[in-house]
């Protein structure tokens, strides 16, 4: 294939569910030029609770669909994938692959300042203590305090965001935070961005809150660049956005809709299992 | 097939994960003759929030999964799956075919004096009305107020059993219940009965409290009865029960355990998906 086509391919979003629309949404702000198919595996959200074996599984069925659309790169939006299923499906596909966990530990080591840093994330993101180990890869002086949160994603499913059960269980897992003297927290879960407010209100202003979507996207635009692939296309208004769910693709197009900055009219439906 | 090997052959039984578990144990209760083979599917669980098409479909792989099993009858632990799978996959299959709901909505009936009834549930199976649907062909007369209870799921799940957001969640799903003036409330979610005490204390003792489970498993008995098919084997101590998971063996062996009365020695995984 001529580079010229490649340069014309879309780059392949995934994530459990909805979350990961955050990290979608922050590529297409910064790359405003590239095309996105988003795929969401909202028939066996969530991913938090369940085993490395399933979730390397399952990221290698996506990965194989989205390899049929013709991807140019993989930008796995969920942070339990990226802890769990990186390595192995990059070393399986032949297609440049970034996770969330590498530039949330990058963005994280920049901002602290004194070397303790906190990571709230699911069960099995902890667990992985992925983020420890890339963390100290990049600094070996910072300290790491990881913390699993899994009622957060349930209480944003069901649309608790404002209500005061939040407020608790908030409370309920940062508490021991504030004692740390950590001065950066990661997110460590694509469903915490839209909790931040009230987290930031409980940890307070002294602990800078990061959010790896932002930084994700910006290795995505570096490789990109390295590889030469970025789109040049003159016209910046056709990017094309193109969504795929495993389940429930109405409620999905609502959510969608909801985050993302433009209309989405259309969400398809893929039995991921046959991939 | 002689009467007397089909009358040896298990019971299966499936759930989304492990709150069938409780229905497993009261069918080993009533039942102690029978064996019984239980298949939780752990790696796409929960149910309650998925659309009907991914139920029947996932219900179909796990029947296939039991048949291969020979099994000689099905119980839907899962009230989501008995509320939205139970009728499509009866007309597939040549085994017989019991959910939950019907003798849910049974005893529920029986219980109400007044001839008001609430339902709690997931989202799905609050929205299919089928505990309404049932309990109005039994006595149109019932009224029944249903009420889904999303949080319920991960809150046990988590640990949240005792703790006071699971007393704060009780009370803003409850609450509108209390007002109605019914007589009995089903729990139509098998991990609903996990929180009984509780739920029990906050509506109060006018509210008799229904679990289908034991009502599934009398059921069942008279099915296997009626069909000539009960175990009627004379060692009664030698029952068999195997485990089945998707995902996270140890995980669901350790809740096993401190559900079941007696020892769960293991429990094997299942690529289901495969079915």
């Amino acid at each position: 294939m001529d580079i010229e086509s490649k340069k014309a391919e879309p780059i392949g979003v995934f994530d459990s569910g909805v979350g990961g629309l955050t990290v979608a949404c922050e590529i297409a702000r910064q790359l405003p030029k590239e095309n996105i198919v988003y795929f969401g595996d909202t028939a066996r959200v969530p991913y938090g609770s369940k085993s490395k074996d399933t979730i390397i599984r399952f990221s290698e069925q996506i990965i194989r669909f989205l390899a049929k659309k013709h991807v140019k790169a993989i930008v796995i939006a969920c942070n339990t994938a990226s802890a769990l299923a990186l390595e192995t499906v990059r070393d399986q596909f032949d297609i440049p692959i970034l996770g969330v966990v590498i530039p949330g530990a990058r963005a994280a080591v920049a901002a602290t300042k004194n070397l303790k840093v906190g990571v709230i994330g699911t069960e099995a993101t902890v667990r992985s203590k992925m983020y420890t180990k890339n963390i100290q890869k990049m600094n070996p002086k910072v300290e790491v305090i990881e913390k699993a949160c899994p009622l957060f994603v349930p209480l944003v499913e069901e649309g608790f965001r404002e209500h005061h059960i939040t407020d608790e269980a908030i409370h309920y897992y940062l508490e021991s935070m504030k004692d740390t003297r950590i001065d950066a927290m990661i997110l460590g879960c694509t469903h915490y961005p839209l909790l931040r407010t009230k987290i930031q209100q409980y940890v307070g202003e002294n602990i800078q809150i990061v959010n790896p979507a932002y930084e994700t996207a910006m290795e995505l635009k570096e490789l990109l660049t390295c590889q030469g692939i970025a789109n040049t296309g003159k016209e910046q208004s056709c990017s094309k956005y193109e969504f795929y769910v495993s389940d429930a693709a109405e409620k999905f197009r609502d959510f969608a809709n909801s985050v993302m900055p433009f209309d989405v009219p259309k969400t398809n439906i893929v039995n991921i299992e046959e991939y």
